[in-house]
């Protein structure tokens, strides 16, 4: 099968953003990148859990990835060596993230790696979480004459924490929409910045859990009363939360 | 084909993002929802100009209703009769739109005429420009240990304008990435309003032209000379400006 003269060449690593959640807010070109691997590496995020409606799974190795809070953790170091061992096999590869491959989802890390290892990588972008999340709950990120602008957050860290690369005096100074990713566990202490940075605490604010997917559920409340909100309705990873106008609309 | 005891009920509109541009970068769902339409009303932008390359298009009322600067203005409150015209026909009516519906798309107030109209509209999220356009041209909007965060801003009214409702003195302190739409001939207003603030002027920057399609071009640059370098490569709309540490990746 193979010339003896010139090994053929690898395929590139498809790094697919999944969408958010429903099987098919995942995009069409996506969609046909998983129904030709070879190899699925997957979240537990996007349509992982639907993805048998988008490709014959059967046919195919599906390798779960998944770094969940305090559960189940494979290594982003493990993650890269795998992408690079079935590359090299010759195989067909997906990595296929939730959201989108860029938004906070160490995609570049990934894209870097491989780089490092010869093998390209095409990336696929994804319908982000941040965005389509709020909208399929009813709250437009943006709206015209109210809003001109609006900033994608990751919570993952506490404001004033030393690794933290967020001013978030700046942002409560912004004039536009919040919306904050991972950020269920912080919810309080960012909300808080926020009103130390000059937001009023009665900014509208709405937490939507599990967006696009059947337990999808939103509760609307204020900047003021985020951080309790998220433990008196016991709201879980994954979440988004959106602060602004638009979130009282 | 109609009882006369009740009237057959009307089909939702669907509000349909398509994405930044290349055909296949419309979601699943979107695509689905081409095919049973009997009426589009589109965009120039997104994935109109290969329309046919998603559904049967010869079966279908295809209507333009873009607003193109410079150029052909269908009204928004045409669109907005129109889709509650055809949708009060019994028709299915896709309204699709570049991008994302709600980044900028005024796809709230057609949601809000169609309520008032009596009309449901089903919003089906998209890949937005500002994320996918970048990545695409090989910038990650975030990247870890470099940027937690980053703003979408439109850039269709220049810093200082009476209607502009961003903050760019406080943008240039957040600490994220900036990506601008709609910007292009307010660059060197908005690059000079960032460099005020306090971004230095070095700060790497990138612009894409009609990203994701066969005409895309990039440029590098700095935040100092963007405004110089979208005249001096004659950028046109629809164009996408990153200002971050990731536009030097």
């Amino acid at each position: 099968m193979t010339s003896t003269h010139s090994p053929s060449p690898l395929h590139p690593v498809s790094l697919i953003g999944g969408g958010p959640g429903a099987w098919d807010l995942i995009t069409v070109r996506g969609m046909n990148r998983l129904q030709e691997a070879d190899v699925i590496l997957a979240d537990h995020l996007g349509p992982t859990a639907e993805l048998e409606k988008l490709c014959n799974v059967s046919s195919k190795i599906v390798v779960d990835v998944s770094k969940l809070p305090y559960g189940r953790q494979v290594t982003q170091e493990r993650t890269n060596e795998m992408l690079v061992e079935y590359a090299k096999q010759g195989l067909k590869v997906v990595r296929l993230k939730g959201g989108d491959p860029y938004v906070f989802g160490r995609g570049f890390e990934e894209l870097e790696y491989l780089a490092e290892h010869g093998i390209e990588c095409e990336v696929i972008p994804g319908v982000t979480s941040a965005v389509s999340v709020p909208a399929v709950a009813g709250i437009p990120i943006t709206n015209r004459g109210v809003v001109h602008s609006f900033t994608v957050v990751s919570g993952h860290l506490p404001p004033g924490h030393a690794k933290s690369l967020v001013d978030w005096s700046a942002l409560a100074q912004s004039g536009g929409t919040i919306s904050v990713i991972m950020g269920v566990k912080n919810a309080g202490s960012i909300a808080q910045a926020l009103i130390d940075g000059g937001l009023p605490g009665d900014t509208p604010a709405a937490v939507i859990q599990e967006g696009t997917t059947e337990g999808q559920r939103s509760v609307r409340c204020t900047l003021a009363t985020l951080g309790e909100v998220m433990v008196s309705e016991e709201i879980n990873p994954p979440a988004v939360y959106v602060i602004g106008q638009v979130a009282g609309l």
